[in-house]
């Protein structure tokens, strides 16, 4: 395979400053999401109690944020170079994920008020914007597959082939749970949403564990003489 | 001890990168707490003092995040290697770090109406998520003192055990607090959420104290030629 | 010629730091212009694909970001010194490309609404602060052209001289939108404010092929003997 | 002088990372206080030029922002060491430095509305604040002359010892223009805002000049062979 000319790779130091700070501000912004109360003299108590669908919210969509730039941390702890398009492919990752605080949003305040249609329509959303961020890792994948030259120290050309399973995994229970949120119930989308979350949290060890242990003196003979 | 497959370290930069984003996000959300004034014309002197209480607010506040983030930079100061599950409790650290501006705003807002009722919610919801910001550094020190390998330079492997004491005392104030704002009065709990403050302030020194002079050519030794 | 007395030189780190964080800011901020709806039960649905401005707003704006930090990231990375003035020039870079939410919201707006006035008052607005972001990067070739020995590793003293023809077309660009816009039609200048973004993200990869490839092992070397 | 037992310095990387994130952040929110009008259908165009003051208040407190920065960025390059008074001698610039936002959004309301009460209470606010902003680096200067051990390869103890002239001037000038906004006319207080913002810009490049060519081959050698 011949190079294109428009390659030309630097280090990821900056690529990895651009997300860790959008990641920063997108969990500082999902604080944002919970309202101060306008509570009526002698009722802040009640109001303060009757958000915890906001709460339940921040805490699950925290619980994502911190999985997806974990993931992302453990990619780019393998690459060692980039180039334009992992620039334009890690954007496609950053810009779908700042997204999260507006779907989160709305489908907590849509089981706030309990309309079905709403909920319906508040799951859509949250399928639709979600199957974008899970679809957003697969190329992702790809190109590192393509491309093993950008990888540190000359890992195994397929290390990351096996990652697509779980974007793919992930968007694909996206497209589940739109339509057995649409035309079954809304409240099985949310009990999708909180599984692919967890999905990915448990995973992300699975991912982990096939690493290879590198970069690193060996942790068990610095530790042993000490325990 | 055998050591978990999961376990894949690398270095904590990025760690301390999203921490250091998050930490300015919420010094700066702090600010927009203080609402600029609706005043009739003429009124806008009156209306600015009598916004004295988000003063003092912001200011407890932001020295409660410098005295987290200073806490956290001497910390990880120490530690040369991360894993997932330092990861995870270092998301706890800032996922409950993140929320400090809501409770501070609430609490602020309850004492400038005085309602009692009111204020016995803003005490015991700033108690509690308090709790959580003191409890998160627990596990911090526990994992720490189990995984001696983590630290820079072969400190003593209990290095980090002794500090579990700061926040255990810092979440038992909290409980304390919550129960004697509500069942006596909000302003004792108000009280002791400054004192804990300047408690984790005062003994950030102590802790300082405690650590060895390493990192860096004595000080001593290169300033008195010059002094 | 004599170099000013002023002059002081040192690394781009903090430079961009700074910059990578005002970046990942505007790109979240950007979420922000994207209002949860306000809908009366049963119609959030209906309210959310009425928005559908916003979010195409939200796609093009985003774009425009990533063209520009990638077009900073990549004229940086062959910058090795920064003095004052070259601080100067990229505040007013930062400074300009931090409004972009506010014009684009504007447009937005006045789209959705369907007034030829105001849309046309909006076509302005935008073309004014595009043509300052556009004119920013103007001074930058400038400079650098003139004061060769801050870039990297003696790259040739014009390097940058021809890269002056882009924020220059970009700029004039936004003048012709300002005057078709206003004086025919607000949605030409609309087209033409897609293509410029559209011609920066694909010059992009221009300059990164007229750049040396250097900094990096010969990628090809590296990876041949894997392929 | 016996050192106290309580230093324990560290590297000042991740001093730099928080202050340059808050600065990017309150850059940032700058752009907030521009309000995206609420105009009647076709007077968009008289709102968005009725908005001025704003613009404004957004340039000149950028320039701020800017300046502040800069100087941050050339005191630190040349500080090699911090320990906890220097971090909190630093989040004392950065806290103070935040509030900017807040007073300027007041006094571009107050001479929008044009009540001259209004105005003198918005320069009084003003000058507080920024005389806190100013008063902020006194210590900065005091303590590094104190420390020469912190300052980067063996500069002259007394190096800073000179620039504590300016912030002095700074805060002074605030104070008169407090008095001058109150009993005289908030215009002038407004004038001399923008000219202590002019003079730490320009004597900013003195005390850049004032600082040793050092850090770097010497760019002039490295210039005149290409050009």
């Amino acid at each position: 395979m011949r190079r294109s000319v428009s390659i030309r790779p630097t280090s990821t130091d900056r690529l990895e400053a651009l997300t860790d700070g959008t990641f920063a501000i997108v969990i500082t912004l999902l604080v944002l999401e919970i309202h101060r109360p306008e509570a009526e003299p002698g009722d802040l108590g009640a109001e303060l109690a009757r958000a915890w669908p906001s709460y339940l919210a921040y805490a699950v969509a925290f619980v994502y944020v911190g999985v997806i730039w974990l993931n992302h941390h453990y990619v780019f702890s393998e690459v060692a170079y980039t180039d334009r398009t992992l620039h334009w492919i890690n954007l496609g990752i950053i810009g779908t994920a700042a997204l999260i605080p507006f779907p989160t949003g709305v489908v907590a305040d849509a089981f706030a008020t309990s309309n079905t249609d709403d909920q319906r329509s508040a799951v859509l959303l949250y399928a639709l914007i979600a199957f974008l961020m899970s679809a957003a890792w697969v190329p992702l994948f790809v190109y590192l597959g393509r491309n093993p030259w950008m990888l540190d120290e000359r890992l195994p050309p397929r290390r990351f082939a096996i990652e697509i399973v779980r974007p793919a995994a992930g968007a694909a229970s996206y497209v589940l749970a739109a339509v057995l949120g649409w035309f079954v119930a809304p409240a099985i989308a949310v009990l999708l949403f909180v599984l692919v979350v967890a999905y990915y949290a448990v995973t992300s060890a699975g991912m982990a564990a096939a690493g290879r242990r590198r970069h690193l003196p060996a942790p068990t003979s610095a530790a042993e003489p000490q325990g």
